[in-house]
């Protein structure tokens, strides 16, 4: 069964999840196709992901959903030896002393314009990126501080890149989502049941 | 201008490319949206992305590409206490001992496929993922290990999970591709104007 994920703190549930469904259905075979929440909704709308976790705020009106108890807590991305890596965490103004490089996805992006309020200088953004990984290298290169979801970068080498939580500070949620009435294959209609199980929604 | 890339060891050189770009036209302003090489191919088909970074193979005929100077070495991603982690490399038969976590994509599975030769058992094949990052959080579960290229996680925190490579070594190519006779933007006749100079195809 193929899952849509975003890069996300969420995806460490996601993987709890997977794995006690593994105790009960050890013959299920997994995707995980990563892409941001836009990508995702068309891939189901397609018939080609049977479920999405989605970054929040998206349109899900046409799903059946489950908002998940995690919070996606954004951050800005900055070489360990950048001198806001000293702070606890920055704010608008700090951000805006050097060059950015911010998420590509509208709905997203307009929450943080609206964090950054009258302090946002588009001027400053000269990158934007879609997933993660690839903006931290040209955070790394020099190129400028990203502002991106912490989830989106674990298990980083804090001797490499610091994250610094943005004050006041941001967060996001995100949903577990799949098309109302779809024809499921079983497994993908299994595994619907168990996470409902898991996250409580039903009797086990 | 947008350019579409996999999650590679050569996006560090196509950091230094946009990075020495910015000092010869500091008002181009990018776009870097990571997919899998199929995808960015279709998004340059349709004219959504100017220039693609692609992990090869990849059918790029109808395309003007250069193909970089830059290893992409294959690899096993492992929780750092995993007693593989011990070795210095991993073979076919190291990783027929547990579940495994492959890349979806078609042409770059065959890949694998055939470097795993008759040791492979697809039976061992739990999930599969399009991006590392996720992947590597499924790998931390204590779901299995992962095969992907070493570049599509830079920065890791070595005491979390461990990357060996495969013995007999892997490695593939990657190219930055763009649509022959394409009207593109001044931008990215700018830019790859810059990169073909940059990588010494052309005279400054």
């Amino acid at each position: 069964m193929s899952i849509g994920a975003g890069e996300l703190a969420s995806v460490q549930l996601l993987g709890d999840i997977i794995k006690s469904c593994r105790t009960k259905h050890p013959l299920i075979r997994y995707e995980i196709f990563t892409a941001s929440a836009d990508l995702t909704k068309e891939r189901m709308d397609k018939g080609l992901t049977d479920i999405g976790l989605l970054l929040e705020p998206i349109n899900i009106e046409k799903y059946e959903f489950i908002r998940l108890d995690v919070k996606e807590r954004w951050v800005a991305v900055m070489p360990a030896d950048d001198p806001l890596a000293a702070r606890e965490y920055v704010t608008a103004d700090d951000l805006m002393t050097g060059p950015l490089i911010l998420p590509i996805r509208g709905g997203v992006r307009n929450e943080l314009l609206s964090w950054f309020g009258s302090s946002f200088d588009r001027e400053r953004v000269i990158l934007t990126h879609s997933m993660s990984t690839n903006a931290s290298i040209m955070v790394q290169k020099g190129m400028g501080r990203c502002v991106t979801v912490e989830g989106s970068l674990p298990y980083l080498d804090n001797n490499v890149l610091a994250l610094r939580p943005l004050y006041p500070e941001l967060t996001s949620t995100s949903v577990l989502a799949w098309k109302r009435q779809q024809p499921f294959s079983l497994a993908a209609t299994k595994f619907i049941e168990h996470l409902k199980c898991f996250l409580g929604m039903t009797e086990s």
